[in-house]
């Protein structure tokens, strides 16, 4: 082992709103010795996610609240380095919730083997990841997209996004998607296949923008952000819509309940549904949906973007700026170079 | 026939907010004769329902906006007392919508024979009709009540929450309602079985409140009512909830959307269901849906309760008490009395 110390980042104060970079700290302890049935594993991708977010705060929501000076929650790809488990080799590269640092000693639970096929192992993490299988499970269990129907989806470059929008168009229908810059809704339109896109910082008119892009209104809507943009989405459901809420990034930094237009009785008037989930009640079908999530990234009828931060210490900027939608794709940090 | 003039009820100006008496006009005019094909309805109850106020607002909801200057829309228990259509003979007691008025000539379309078997026919209009329809259907569909769960329902006493309420009892769940007066708290409770019930008028502390009548959260919320009360709701749902939309009768009149706390995120946490419905989207199952409400009735299981204003010139009064709750179970105006 080249290196006797581990680096990692812990959470030091719960944010108040945005969170800062003092909210984090970075410390430097030494590597743990390996006992039997354990092994070390050298972090080599890190994600940021939005859910995050929601850890910082000191309130038990469907996961336990991140702990103040410990080491901050994350998936990881990393290489088994050192092995005292039969199960992990060293030069394997596994995943798992190996946190924010540099080394991780595991005792395999809750660890994978990556396998990705044709596709770099950092996919493990976006595309063939908890964002693909939330995006498949969730969008199609709760949107059952059909042929022909209009299907938004708010947060569409993101991770999750922009495999919900393109499996809606893999299902055939006209996929509008919502975004925070310009090249964004380029990516969207150009690269991804959406039909159409609205940059939301660049109108006021959430509403008029919804209605000239979804001329026969909207069927489903796969969403991640929540707030004013979703308010405009309600106005212009369909008939039996259907709503996946995956994320409401928009309110994950607010200091009280953000309010706003009381809209359940459009779903009266719509017969529509609106539903939550978490990937993780889709269990059962994460083999069978990363198979195919697989199978279209290799056809080339599924693309994905990643934005590499490099190096632990700027882990919290990266998730700054995820938290800003300055990714396009899945945002990862990069800690170690892998060794082959 | 005993009177040449037929009383109705029009629409004389769209209602701002809660509707006035001079939103009506009662006016006199001839009966319509009838020709071929067609009967003469003499109204004995009409029924006044919430749903009437979107109605009065010019804005196409689910259904086309009543027009001005016309009669008042709704659906009348009546008996047939001259006829020129083979399917409808005099005496028969038939449930149409045939409006806020005494007489109405028909040519039979949406016109069916009542059959309450041995529950009086006013029933057609409450219990074993729309009400007691959207109680059973929308409930049994949308939060799919198992034995052993919370259910809440709000606008408890009325027609389409009292049958809730008591449908969730046959299935084996505890039961709190939530209701407008002590008067209505004490019926849920001691008429209709209900485990418990709150009057929301009370107290300010809807979340307190609702925390000590269910303490193992809520599983299945049927909401009339909205805003605040459903607000608390969502603060105690539990894992999988379901909450069906029924009605949102507290932002009828509002002239503006009101506000409320954004609370989509919660769906997620809780991986829970919010869906509208309009009853008509159920209409294959009302056969079976009616046979089951009539015999509940008949076996005792299920009870019902009518407040009953009597003179079409009171229908405006009745509607406006109607919204503000001054009913327990249907609220149905009397118009004439029953040949037999």
């Amino acid at each position: 082992m080249s290196r006797k110390t581990n680096r990692q980042i812990q959470l030091a104060a719960r944010p108040e709103g945005f969170p800062k970079g003092t909210d984090f700290r970075l410390v430097e302890l030494p590597i743990p010795p390996v006992a039997a049935g354990q092994f070390l594993v050298r972090s080599i991708f890190l994600s940021v996610d939005p859910y995050m977010r929601g850890r910082m705060n000191d309130r038990k929501s469907y996961v336990e609240p991140q702990e103040i000076d410990r080491v901050m929650g994350g998936g990881v790809v990393g290489e088994v380095v050192e092995s005292q488990n039969e199960k992990f080799n060293v030069g394997d590269v596994v995943l798992g919730m190996f946190g924010w640092q540099e080394y991780a000693v595991s005792d395999g639970k809750e660890v994978r083997v990556v396998k990705t096929g044709a596709a770099p192992s950092s996919t493990a993490l976006g595309v063939l990841g908890m964002p693909g299988l939330t995006a498949y499970c969730g969008f199609l269990d709760i949107c059952n997209p059909q042929a022909g129907e209009t299907v938004v989806v708010s947060g569409a470059a993101g991770a999750v996004g922009s495999v919900v929008g393109q499996i809606a168009k893999i299902k055939g229908c006209r996929v509008v998607g919502v975004a925070g810059t310009d090249a964004k809704v380029a990516h969207l339109v150009n690269d991804l296949g959406f039909d159409a896109a609205m940059n939301y910082k660049n109108t006021d008119d959430y509403y008029g923008k919804l209605k000239e892009l979804c001329p026969a209104g909207i069927d489903c809507y796969f969403d991640n952000v929540g707030g004013p943009i979703t308010d405009a989405v309600f106005g212009h459901l369909n008939e039996k819509g259907r709503i996946a809420i995956c994320g409401q990034i928009s309110q994950y930094n607010a200091q009280q309940l953000e309010k706003g237009p009381r809209l359940l009785w459009k779903l009266i008037e719509k017969q529509a549904k609106v539903e939550g989930f978490l990937v993780f009640q889709y269990v059962s079908q994460f083999r069978a949906a990363k198979q195919q999530l697989s199978d279209w990234v290799e056809s080339g009828e599924l693309k994905y973007r990643e934005r590499i931060v490099e190096g632990l210490e700027n882990a919290p900027r990266a998730f700054f700026e995820m938290l800003q939608g300055e990714n396009i794709g899945k945002q990862l940090v990069k800690i170690s170079e892998p060794s082959v």
